[in-house]
């Protein structure tokens, strides 16, 4: 579907500029900051090959992704002046691409037959993830787990995208539909600042 | 074995409110707390089944664990203030959950025939590394490398079961036998304040 | 290839050593300190066979690697004192692991026909990312996206490599040409102390 595939390289290209962004503010070399754009990019979809046994990890045989994942990276790091500058488009692209890589992170997981349950955390483990090994190799406690709305947004997602399966009139458009309403509650919840309480001890 | 299947079960409540209480002193919000004690509950098995190469990862088909590990987290979210005082029962199925996770681990390496050596790593990374990952994400040196007889209690136990396997009269109560020396080494451990000496260069 | 296995043994100790040392330099105990030589010694190999679905994982199988690590290990801490003293000759083994794992990971790679970038990229991460999960274990920035040209020889002798292979008469000797120009790079670099620039963001 090239709308999918066009969105998917938004959200390539978006996790991919997240990506250098974090390592330049952390002063790494290019190669350091290369690494950390690429795993952004591809981690998520990297744990879920490893955790349903695809062989092997897709984007090893996938070229021109590696090409446009270096490529972005060379590029954000010759206009790293730029990049606040586009930081509400970013912002718009990492909530397509949120959307788009749940969408086929959780396909994928159904095309093995796994559980509903299963798949809403395979698709949120693929959208969310690469950014999880962004902060644990930059020695972050991962933003994922103390921030906005942003994997809730996939577990909504996924519960729809869930209900959605059973009206079968509605079959070609479940993808669609599930990828626009995670990009929707990702944005809301940024332009209304909400987030997820944060849960604490008491001493 | 039904007997080893209500371990299991505890070990893995053991592990999950483990998680769920190290999160909650992170100040995490809830979907970080949930992702930190599933990584905490599944993450030494999937780290095996991934060494071993079980394709998919077991809990990927396990729905019942997931839904277990969720409810479980929920619970220790809630009764947040009561956690503290069950911090004894907690050790002891913590200690059970050792034993447990190590015999399993050890019995599936060993189903690959897996040399000796190679099952006791396996076993003991089964049973340890949900805590490493959980360190990890909590951007911490695992406490394992510094703490108290505990990945040692499972080498201890390794040996003795593969020593066992030599006994064939024995076969059916090794991995009792294992399991309930595990718990013991653990718990002597704990009570006596053993640990292993800390290494460190003179400068 | 004779000269390759002992190449290997060499570069196998040198990181075991580099390992363990940096587990004293952190006070682990003796527990702490074999897995952390363990996973600065086969943790590149690991992903590599993870990421091209090699099942299961090489060193799972390789019962003398696991002796020989556990034994230079146990080596370096009661050694601990004239580690030191042999910090060149550990450089020179270190920068023939590198270029050997490097040119092991390739050839691996290019055996299930994966494309050259790719061979590259998993020639690379089979030579360096030991030593990243060794850093992010000892909760660091990994030094290999903030160091001297470690990586970047790798990328370079890759380049070398795909480069030989239009040369049938070379065939033979390539894997050994690419091993001794990762070497003399990485000396090279050393001696005059080059390294990449490090990137940052103006404020």
């Amino acid at each position: 579907m090239t709308v999918l595939s066009v969105i998917n390289i938004c959200g390539t290209l978006a996790f991919t500029i997240s990506g250098a962004y974090a390592g330049m503010q952390k002063r790494l070399d290019l190669f350091g900051i290369i690494v950390i754009a690429f795993v952004t990019s591809i981690g998520g979809g990297t744990i879920r090959d490893v955790l349903i046994g695809t062989k092997p990890v897709r984007w090893v045989i996938d070229t021109p992704v590696i090409y446009l994942i270096i490529f972005a990276t060379l590029l954000s790091v010759f206009g790293k002046n730029y990049i606040k500058k586009i930081d509400s488009p970013l912002l718009l692209f990492d909530a397509l691409g949120l959307g788009c890589f749940f969408v086929t992170g959780y396909e994928q997981a159904s095309l093995m037959s796994l559980p509903a349950a299963t798949c809403v955390i395979i698709g949120t483990i693929t959208a969310c993830f690469g950014g999880v090994i962004r902060d644990i190799l930059l020695n972050e406690i991962p933003v994922l787990f103390r921030k906005e709305i942003y994997a809730t947004a996939c577990i909504l997602g996924g519960t729809l995208h869930y209900g959605l399966g059973f009206f079968s009139e509605l079959h070609e458009y479940a993808k669609v539909i599930t990828l626009l309403f995670i990009f929707a509650v990702r944005i809301l919840s940024i332009r209304n600042n909400i987030s997820l309480p944060k849960i604490k001890l008491d001493n």
